[in-house]
């Protein structure tokens, strides 16, 4: 099992760790196989999508805020219920396939670690499945 | 493959199944290995997150509900789009490591069978992944 | 590595792709294991929902264009963020497992391609995972 440090800056960002991730299997040699990535926080979340354009990354926080707002007259009281939520819809954990020295993804495609909760240190495991 | 039943008893809400899916994980022997959990139901998910407050889990049902309401001029005449749409959604599968006879989550994280549709009985399958 | 295409016809909606898996896969020769099903596509996405009532799959669509609308002073001037957002939200990626020559679906539960920026031609992968 490998461990991936990634700070945030922002309370809400995605940020894009594809070159992260791909180093450290690098770094461990990994070869052909697939790879599981687990986010274990419950107020951030993993995502894949287009990472040309860091205004589509913008646009989704920005929507993510409108739909689910920060204050809601929320029951939980710790005041971060709004992070909870998103971080339930994006999901904790990816599959991705490693061969070639990089993770299988289409061409506009890269992991993003989504913050909703930040500025942290979050970390993210990483598992090799045979 | 192993079955588990888990009864829901009003129309949403989050279930905690992380002890349930241990014991019987511990009792059919497991040892280190991945897990595959599978929910076979359409107005049904499986979701990760925080399980200390069970007020996260009613905002999350909250807001679920303002932004897909249950009567909405649907199309599909069972009366339950709502359930489906949230069943999409959240998903129905979750894959998790599992060893030293526990769950591998993060500190605050919990497995939850999500229920937009109830009160149901439920099946959730989980199959051992080499 | 296995490879399908699907056409789309519209922006938006659901396309069964289950029967075109469980063909490819017969074909293939695949017995009993995991299967990974892969959209390496950022403006479209992967669900599993009901399929018995296409109505179900048009409230979902429906839905989504009303949280998620295709105008909205999005940042991203390709025109499509709406897409990319919806993609992030339903997931790029299923694992299913596979036996008796189908996949391991509940009574109601279907694959959808889930086309948000269409018409286009869309490839899915898929891995067989032992």
């Amino acid at each position: 099992m490998f461990e991936l440090q990634v700070k945030s800056k922002s309370r809400s960002e995605l940020i894009d760790i594809t070159a992260q991730i791909e180093k450290l299997l690098g770094e461990k040699g990994l070869e052909d196989s697939f790879v599981y990535i687990f986010c274990p926080h419950t107020t951030a979340g993993l995502v894949i999508n287009e990472g040309h354009d860091e205004n589509v990354s913008r646009d989704f926080i920005d929507i993510m805020n409108d739909l689910i707002p920060w204050n809601n007259n929320y029951k939980h009281l710790e005041g971060n219920s709004a992070a909870h939520i998103k971080s339930i819809l994006t999901g904790c954990s990816l599959n991705l396939y490693y061969g070639d020295n990089k993770l299988d993804l289409g061409r506009w495609q890269r992991v993003f670690l989504a913050e909703f909760d930040g500025p942290r240190k979050r970390t993210i495991k990483i598992r090799e499945k045979s």
